[in-house]
């Protein structure tokens, strides 16, 4: 008998953390600091790697969905913060397409540059827009692989018209990823066992 | 109060046709015929787009999980074939890292070449070997978009030390694709509403 279901969960501190109330974050900066902390919380409780994204209404700032790094507690190489943050927002709007009808402009907001998965998965969501962190330069050094993204990857989304803003917080959300090298957190792309 | 969590289950009839025993497939056309007739299947139970995956020990060819494409039914733009299979393997294995200790080399069988969203998920599972059907521009030719990949895609897992073979039963793997475009059948790339 084959396993046929999987249910991913954010680890309970997160609703604590966000409390029961609606979330309206205005500014970029504010947005990107949420995710950081994200992050950074992630790190801290030992529920994952040191990412954060989430999805909000690019124009009302309304926070729709939260999302953080659970490869290793999740035990699924997938769920990077971005992938896991667009599946619960479309789960929350009912909705795989977040350009669909009726559904405002969303925002995914991600402490570092989406690797080449999560890139690929960007324009299947329907996002209009992508703010970004530390940039994949920075999440290469602590040791994580960006794998084979294109060079112009920028210019594959915005000619999707997706519109895509960098380095907006930088600095903290690279202090997330040092705090965890520093820590000795696991580093955990595919292919250990084969040394690659 | 944001959502979080997410089940991602497989369609009723996949464990009916796959029945309860292990099954054991010793080559490489009778492991895609497997995927495709998922593939077929999924189109004319309804419940989903033409496209199966399954997840294969390479060398005995134990079936360890499969996938279908549920990314209307499960409102979830990720839930490509592929992704599912994925995440229900390493589910059953109980290990993010297909490659990772004690686990025998895998192999994951899709009915048509990996998107971008998919092709960057493959180095982080673990898998190893990777088998194909139809090509990529068979998949474009009924409407459905594959994304930014590098034109260099086989390189770039082969360099990785991922096998790629592709080709195999095409004509099989096609002709599911075209059965559903004259079906009529969604063609759910994201951003339908932005016209992108």
């Amino acid at each position: 008998m084959i396993t046929d279901t999987i249910t991913i969960t954010l680890p309970p501190w997160v609703g604590e953390f966000l409390g029961a109330d609606e979330l309206f974050l205005p500014t970029a900066e504010e947005r990107m600091r949420l995710v950081v902390t994200l992050a950074r919380l992630n790190v801290e409780r030992g529920s994952g790697g040191p990412f954060g994204a989430a999805l909000f209404e690019s124009e009302s700032g309304r926070l729709v969905a939260v999302g953080v790094n659970l490869v290793v507690r999740g035990n699924c190489s997938i769920l990077h913060a971005e992938m896991v943050a667009l599946v619960l927002a479309q789960r929350m709007l009912g909705s795989f397409d977040l350009s669909g009808p009726g559904i405002p402009a969303c925002q995914l907001v991600t402490s570092a540059e989406p690797c080449a998965m999560c890139l690929g998965a960007i324009p299947w969501s329907g996002v209009r827009h992508l703010l970004c962190g530390a940039r994949g330069a920075d999440v290469e050094e602590v040791g994580f692989d960006e794998g084979a993204k294109p060079a112009e990857w920028v210019e594959t989304l915005e000619r999707r018209g997706i519109r895509v803003v960098g380095d907006c917080c930088r600095d903290e959300a690279v202090a997330v990823l040092r705090q965890y090298a520093a820590a000795g957190g696991a580093i955990y792309n595919g292919g250990w066992a084969s040394g690659s």
